[in-house]
């Protein structure tokens, strides 16, 4: 096997893990693939880092395009996020005739249809197991692992900064923007923590996800997304009092209708793996029809774990050098041509259990009206907990689990609740997967 | 692509779960890989069975040397199991230029390294993702995945059979001749259970990923295994109290000396996601130097589990077909002649935690004796759980937990505190990972 020769656009964290590994597991790696994977060129705006990490060993530039278009580079490593100049250079290596490895789940969920178009009319690889769940060979899994199964549905912790917050918040029974402004001070949130918090980097990997479970393009800007933000300690504590833990999930489902795309904080039992994966860590639940439920645990961030995946595309891409694209894993696991647009269905469609919170004056029959409310359409509860009022308060929560339904009936539901005279102000509403089948 | 021919060895279990999936999902698998899967001919003893499963769309025989020797197959499937025949259809499928597919990890742990030659020097591929927990892709993360790391180690729960067991004892409390009873009944079990209960079976898949994850030919016969018949619900109980649970682990870990290869009853703390891996399911945490811990979760038996793993191995050969050795994974993830033959390290040199329960008269002074031999040996207790007599006994069960030491220092404090006057009969020792670094 030839030398890889590989260029690296951004040396930051992911990219100075990137390097490192590369140098430190130099030999392990020669002794899987017979060959070697070498570092030839770094582009980073910051030189003098680049020059002090890779230790003069490596030519560094602050001109990324000078790696997109360097002859000796066979593979450019896109670790510069974001849509606009990375889109750029991705497409510009590509054009170039370079194979493409990148950790960029944003520049893949928003333009990935454009750009695995570009890669296969010019035959070269776009690897990026490191844009989904970091470390964890996720994408490996769906596409290559399970590749037996119609996938039913995929449901992930895939975001590690919010998973972060909820368990500090559940560990500590703090406030949202308390636990946020730790985190920040900590280095898990960034300072503008907008797409982490509002769900936004979670429905970009769910994306990328959803197309290589159901075959189906990119369809980011279909994709529901609710955040973390409203989330109260005292829901993460209800919850638990009936058994479940609150997770922000990424949720996509096949049904007759179409693909649920949907990223939301969720009920999950705590008896699901799942549900007792805490910190910044990462997991993914992949239901296939004949596997049954797979579970995809690891570090979901960070230089090293982030590292781990983009190497093992390196890794890939100097095995399958001189191959044709059909002897190649389909990008996105399904052969492009046989990619089928399924609808994605608004949130109101989709089918959810769900908690509810609602807050009453403490008088005989506000329960029965609710309950009449909910089974006049057919909703069935599953469980119910009602406090006592506060001393000196008139009004007392109630929470009610419900069975699955569909959420415009429920929405219907709810507005009909808040209209009762004994219930005060909104109802909190949350969805619950009991991740069974 | 051309069609993928396939001729498949044993249509029971696994086999008939194979055809069902390849037959249910051709669709899907045609849009993956942008060809066919097809399985032309079925060997098995029952020709009855054999015809009734492929509704005679398919030639059966119930000669396997017959689809072995077929110019028409392209790979065959080998679901027969056991070492004998097995191994002389697989060689004789290799000598006639076939790639192969096998879930027989049996096969594998005991010959893998003469099969993998043969192998190697006909170009040909044996894969065997199904060998090893089922349908958890859990090969494919460790070859390529992970290929990026030095693997420190391997922990899993590999077992379906012992972990059902385990899992009802403590559910239950009942004896584990008791629950293995109910297991056979319930088909978890089978009749003659020696490899299941003895940790063989899990010792063949830890020798097949230890071969993997550390670049070394495999050494079985050099595997330390020790089942669960011996574990009692009290010992399970105690183990609980102190917030531990009780599994079958498989764990290879490379130290300085040599590499670890041992199955035996492990206590894990509760908080481990592989702790509360429950019933018939498998999990395997691999632990890199980039990545960090990451754990991997899903059905290790049943028939379309196992298939989902067996057919995504035909997925591969069917992209794969026409490619040099050198554009493949190598079997074992490491090139062969990169193997290197690390020393097993024998138990005793093992370093371990460890639970011992002992049963002492209640007299003053009987701890310390205990803790002034371990002391001495310095072995550092980290919990110690000292029971009342029960009515009219004059002994009481004590259980302490150890930190890391040598199982020989350990077996020298053992025999010391056997000899002591106040302590009644042998020790129970059970080893202690908390699979935290």
């Amino acid at each position: 096997m030839k030398e890889l020769k590989v260029g690296l656009l951004g040396i930051g964290t992911v990219g100075g893990g990137t390097y490192t590994v590369i140098t430190r597991n130099q030999s392990e790696i020669a002794r899987r693939i017979g060959g070697n994977i070498r570092i030839v060129q770094v582009a980073d705006r910051n030189l003098e880092l680049a020059r002090q990490i890779t230790g003069g060993q490596v030519n560094v530039t602050d001109d990324a395009f000078a790696v997109v278009n360097n002859p000796e580079v066979d593979v450019v490593v896109e670790l510069i996020g974001g849509y606009t100049i990375a889109k750029e250079l991705v497409l510009k290596a590509i054009a170039n005739g370079k194979h493409v490895v990148t950790a960029n789940k944003a520049l893949l969920a928003v333009h990935g249809n454009e750009i695995f178009k570009a890669a296969a009319e010019k035959g070269v690889i776009v690897a990026f197991e490191a844009a989904v769940a970091g470390g964890i060979p996720i994408i490996k899994a769906l596409r290559e692992g399970l590749s037996a199964n119609k996938i039913e549905w995929v449901a992930g912790i895939i975001n590690g900064t919010t998973n972060f917050i909820l368990t500090e918040m559940r560990d500590k029974g703090l406030a949202f923007a308390d636990v946020l402004k730790e985190a920040q001070r900590l280095g898990y949130a960034e300072a503008d923590p907008t797409f982490d918090v509002e769900g936004i980097d979670a429905a970009h990997k769910l994306t990328i996800m959803a197309s290589i479970a159901f075959g189906t393009p990119m369809q980011f800007e279909q994709a529901y997304t609710e955040g973390i933000t409203k989330l109260t300690s005292q829901d993460i504590r209800y919850a638990q009092e009936l058994g479940y833990r609150i997770k922000l999930l990424g949720i996509s489902k096949k049904t007759e209708a179409g693909v649920e795309l949907r990223v939301h904080p969720t009920l999950i039992p705590e008896k699901r793996l799942i549900a007792n994966v805490d910190g910044a860590m990462n997991a993914v639940v992949v239901k296939g029809d004949a596997v049954g439920p797979t579970l995809y645990y690891g570090a979901g961030a960070g230089a090293e774990p982030t590292a781990s995946a983009v190497v093992a595309d390196l890794v890939d891409i100097a095995r399958l050098q001189g191959t044709s694209a059909e002897q190649r894993v389909a990008f996105l696991g399904y052969q492009l041509d046989q990619q089928q647009a399924l609808p994605v269905l608004p949130i109101a469609d989709v089918h959810s259990g769900y908690y509810l919170r609602l807050r009453a004056s403490d008088k005989p029959g506000v329960m029965a009206d609710v309950t009449k409310i909910l089974a006049d359409l057919k909703i069935s509860i599953d469980a119910m907990l009602q406090k006592e009022p506060e001393e000196g308060e008139a009004e007392a929560d109630i929470i009610i689990l419900t069975h699955t339904t569909q959420e415009k009936i429920m929405d219907a539901a709810i507005a009909k609740i808040e209209a009762l005279p004994a219930i005060d102000g909104a109802l909190t509403k949350i969805r619950l997967e009991t991740l069974s089948r």
